[in-house]
């Protein structure tokens, strides 16, 4: 939701100023489109042209100065079937892996990429790759699995994925020699920031070896921070459960003389399931997340502001992202943990603990409960709208493989899906804008104030 | 979301080609502002200027050859807080009235409005209006309800609305001559098609009498159905729990010989949430919406297609909008009912009857379960995702409201909050594109064919 | 729940004193047990006797009278593993078969009578019937559906019935020709009143023919009325369900001036899930059953006391059973339409226009919602409780088939299974007791008085 | 649920044959009846004799034995309204207080609690205790809170207690003097086995004072493990929400290669959540319990056994209660931490860590998800089914009181509500018996072994 994150048009017209279009935004296509899509439209219309780019600033005036000045607008190529396609239905040979952590809505989107690629275009080899891209690498040993739309039939209830998934290091050479062995001619890669990356990665070694095979990937990131799209599947699910566990905490705060509610959510990097449930749920008292600093000692500081709650509420409920106040870390005890993606020091227990002993020093009983609902949460099936969200979304993905479009993944940008380079958001994030709407109805839901000395 | 609804850029930019946004889009806004807005945001930014528009069409070819040809792109005031407001709020008077069908939401709009009012600008008298505009109106002696944020505090687990609705005629002479009397500077009214036209009447009226008094529309719609607004507050708890009647329809309609399960959906005008929770519990085998006409008889009429598809699996699945198939009653009963809003004919009722005797004369027996869930679906409390987004909707109207702003609404396009005038929005609606995306998906889903003679 | 029902001690002493014991209560077993039961416990103990006998009444001193002067409690044998078994799992072919309508459970009870018979006694040939009794009659043309652990392993978040169901007459010769063709030597039938009748007709075709068939029933009641048994599966999910139909209700009822909300819920004879549901969700002011007569008119009747309430409060909810005020239709009505189950007029429908036509006459605008969730309640998948209750009866079933016990089914009294022949129960109900707790704590929440003329 | 319980007669009738029935379950009433209950019931009957008592044996033969040598069974009194009261309703001043941990349920505990006394026996004077027995204790200086039908209309929705809670450690003499100045005369005393405990303790204070003031206890312990009772209010909650975190866990499980699901639930002396929960979700493979010792090493151990689970279905699920192996820690560690109730050592963590050592040191990949939902669970409101229980349950506890019942609590036995004095109960504790049915079922559904050397 574009409105709820913050930035604006400034930002916005400062990007389009880079007169990207043509360049950062131009999306790869396999060579020549020799098939007609078997796509029928009931209704006339349907097809959409490669050259349709959609505008990434809404703002109308800027707009017009910069074309007046003879600029360009950012734009992002418009997703949908195309005409003319590059791969022979009868022929072609699609692959789907899921990869990272899981996500409500991941059963959806195979479900749908199957349905679509079975019954639309009339795709017979549909491969599952179990266990994320560790089915990718001959050595583990996994068979694919077959997919067809009697498989994937009741999956729409399940959580977490039907074809496993997988964390770890990747070979892409020794993956590419698999893809190449299997013969598969489409990989739908559904995974985070990393699998993002490795997608274009991976990419790079087809087209040096000259393949016949498109990667596209379908970003996947419960947190909604991957750059540039403006909402991931699953996120909206997740903040429907997070609201469960603030309810919990909440209920356990005001139960109790001094009671402390602390509920520890996913956002390694973005706040926005953190600042988004506390505004669906407004019991939250304090949000902390990785993009505002908070202090914990002095007049302003966390701790500070937490007494003074409790002395006039009795009661006080906190929600933290796992990203946040990553800055009481830094010192020394990073160095030993960070190996790769998992160097977080638990921000959680270290709150938890630093509370406890602030209290326990005035001799002051509290009673703090501390829960960490993130497995419940990324382990549900979606609800209604992520599903409806995911079936657009894979069927556009359906449509962009089968033309050929490779290196790339399908976004959603000003409510409208696109294409967008992997070069172009892989390793890139977005984040809560501390100046933005999103954070200032934080911080009047809340009414924590700054937590840092000015 | 504006990917679900067809349309596309051709559409768009006919529109765009009005030029209509110096005219059209046009904000009234009361006369001078002169006080400083007492908001004050923490990191900065924050305030939106009025010369600020949010472009409609996103098609960046389309624009930028418009605005080289000399034209101006149609755009829409973007919402958010304004730097001068037009009331102090120490003595303006608010008012809140909430009309027409309850939906998911109404509660969450009411404690928002309530508290940006008292704790972000300060104003300290809000009245709640009792049961609708009947509590406008004098006769009916309803008192004002004070409102204050203890009496929103625990409201948003609650569906309904805790000020009460009403339907029926309004006279606004008496309404504008209670609103002078209880002197009320800004009008709250959240409500359908039938009370925007009420609100853009009585600004009329509030115009000639030369009151200092604003009226904001908030679009209530569970439809999702009114003109240019692409997201309405409900619609997508309303999805998610007709996604549970359309569960237990196909449960039924498995479990039986022939078994049949067919569910009524609202949607008078447009088959929105037909459309959309077919597609998110993918059981539905035909959907019916007004915007698509469908046969009973004939080779490819409903009637033929169902016995096709139980000869075929034994069972069927079907969802219809109460606004579906009308034309089935044109002739003469409809002339006999139709006493304004009420005059569609149960089309549920009569597709039951319909079908439960075309097998009965083929001597075959058949299971038909028939499910109306309409008031079990709008009677639910929002889901997190109408909750956040009613959160950011009254903020938006309460800024548009202290700045002065009337005989307007705060719609979302594009992802944005926006200014449009009641003239715009009112009595037009939005319906699904039968040649658009939605109904597209919606046909792959179901396989339900056209259901019509070509 | 004994406790919720009413009844109370002297109810059971009057038939206790029948010293029905050692006849009316026995159980029939076919002839000889030569196999020891391939059940191992862990921890020692476990099998049940067949000598061991639960009481039914709990009236300490009215028990310690009754033998002191040389009388027999009321006891019915114990459900549980017996020691040695009829058939020999090896070679024993069961057949499950469903019947009637959905009911919460249905699932979990074919699961768990799979799993004990799969992975405990080691039976490898489990057969399901389709479509109900129907799928007995040869002419339908159903093939039987293999059972084991695979094909039951996800089915308990499923709602319905996974072998489907049917209604109708049956032919019991024919049925019991099909039985003997397909050389079942365990038929479970689980099902309502009708079911159980028919299971004990069978065991009478069964006997005269002299076959080696254990029918073993297991009762399905979603109102909870059979005699004798207090608790059935998937009576506590539907009054979970109902309940949200009542807060639905309610919610409409309070949003309007004069707002009415009626709930028709399940009970054709017996209101167990109207009062239970309304005992549970406190907000119907009118609960309307079966077993309590009730009057429209006069000053004590429903209207007027409907108006009263009106006057006071502004709103009314009104639950009424399906069953309830059958008086009404009594004349003439009733002939016509009593063909078999189907007889009951429409007391929800009936209600409604009454009410209607009483404040129309009046003059008086009042808002009516009716809402009937009756298919939605059904079709529900069991909650926790249920599940729970369903794995025990289901295990039960097993260990009394394969133990040989017919024409008997597993009951539940006192909080314990047992064993009841079917004679005992089929055809007899079970009914709130107008003068029992349940029913005065409906009348104490509701406060609705006795709605009937002294 | 008796049934689940295991146990069996043979223990129950070597219980009955201490022939306690006149001595130990004698219950104290406070100093005649003068009033007439104002209680009426609509269809007669109603009240029930003090002399009435609930047979504990089922045991038809049994009973049958002892009686004719003589002998006398065991019996509790029966609940319900009694015909004559102690205390006259318009003076009588009740104070509810509710302790310990949050459990479903609490707030329809004080809802029908305040409705039965102020409805049905006009009581108008009743408060409620703020924060447990810290609220008794005039030091802390909390106010009464005053209760009436109106504050507790909408609790039922909410989780926890309105009226808070607290933990530890009492002075009963100070107290006494609270109530004493307050002029209470009932006191329902919500909790566990340690506010039993109190509740008997205070009873003798305010006996040996002479006061006349009636001590009722209403059982509160969501392990439903408090000695002789059967079902205590607010477990069937629990057992439902444990379900969602067996599901979470097994999706996390079967997702990734080797995945292990950890859940650790409550139960700190009894396993019937863990066990129950299993049983209702059927995806454990491991159920740990504090009354089933279990070895880690060794072939028929822990983590033998979990690999080879792994190696079978390369995912396992392991729900561990709170007090499981506590025997691992008793050497050192206990006599450190042993400061009261929180004495247990955590053995889910310690589990965590022994398993990833194991696979570790094997050089073995897992992925191990560890859950911890007791907060999300315990502070959840009430299903409909503990709703409506725990209406029951108040309703006769105010019958007791307004008897004049005191220093006994309501408990449920066999189905039915019983009067047992606190004595008989409190610090006595109710255990799943490895040998009786509940485990039973849970080793079937598991497959999990002893996991123990012979």
């Amino acid at each position: 939701m574009r409105w709820a994150e913050g930035g604006g048009a400034g930002i916005e017209m400062q990007e389009a100023k880079n007169e990207m279009w043509f360049e950062d935004t131009r999306i790869t296509n396999l060579e020549n489109q020799p098939f007609a899509s078997p796509l029928r439209f009931a209704h006339g219309g349907g097809f959409v042209a490669d050259g349709h780019h959609i505008l990434y600033s809404l703002d109308a005036e800027g707009l017009v100065r910069m074309v007046r000045e003879g600029g360009n607008p950012l734009g992002f190529e418009a997703a949908g079937p195309r005409e003319r396609i590059h791969f022979a239905p009868s022929e072609v040979r699609a692959a789907i892996v899921t990869c990272g952590g899981l996500c409500p809505g991941l059963n959806d989107i195979i479900r749908s990429l199957v349905i679509e690629l079975y019954h639309r275009y009339g795709v017979r080899r549909i491969l599952g790759v179990p266990f994320g891209l560790q089915g990718l690498i001959g050595d583990y040993g996994y068979d694919f699995r077959e997919l067809n739309p009697l498989v994937v039939e009741r999956i729409l209830d399940m959580g977490g994925t039907i074809l496993g998934s997988s964390r770890g290091p990747q070979d892409f050479d020794r993956i590419c020699d698999r893809l190449e062995k299997a013969e598969i001619h489409i990989l739908f890669m559904v995974g985070g920031d990393g699998t993002l990356t490795a997608a274009h990665l991976l990419s790079g070694v087809v087209r040096k070896r000259g393949l016949d095979l498109a990667v596209v990937g379908i970003p996947k990131t419960i947190d909604n921070d991957i750059a540039v799209i403006e909402r991931s599947f699953g996120f909206d699910t997740a903040v429907e459960e997070a609201t469960r566990a603030i309810r919990s905490a909440h209920t356990e705060a005001v139960a109790y003389p001094n009671g402390i509610g602390m509920i520890r959510l996913m956002g390694r990097h973005s706040g926005f399931i953190a600042a988004t449930a506390a505004l669906a749920q407004q019991d939250a008292n304090f949000v902390l997340i990785p993009e505002v600093p908070f202090e914990l000692e002095g007049e302003m500081g966390l701790l500070a502001s937490l007494e003074r709650r409790l002395a006039e509420r009795g009661h006080a409920v906190i929600v933290v992202a796992e990203g946040a106040g990553q800055n009481f870390f830094t010192d020394k005890e990073e160095a030993k943990d960070a190996s790769g993606n998992r160097g977080l020091k638990d921000i959680g227990l270290f709150l938890k603990e630093a509370i406890e002993k602030y209290f326990a020093l005035q001799g002051r009983a509290i009673a703090m409960k501390y829960i960490d609902p993130s497995y419940m949460i990324r382990s549900r099936p979606a609800n209604a709208g992520d599903s409806v969200f995911c079936s657009f979304l894979a069927r556009n993905a359906v449509h962009a493989a089968m033309a050929g479009k490779t290196d790339m993944l399908v976004g959603y940008v000003n409510g409208t899906f696109v294409h967008l380079p992997l070069a172009l958001c892989a390793g890139k994030r977005r984040h809560v804008d501390p100046g933005g709407l999103l954070w200032q109805a934080v911080l009047e839901t809340t009414g924590q104030g700054e937590l840092c000395p000015a």
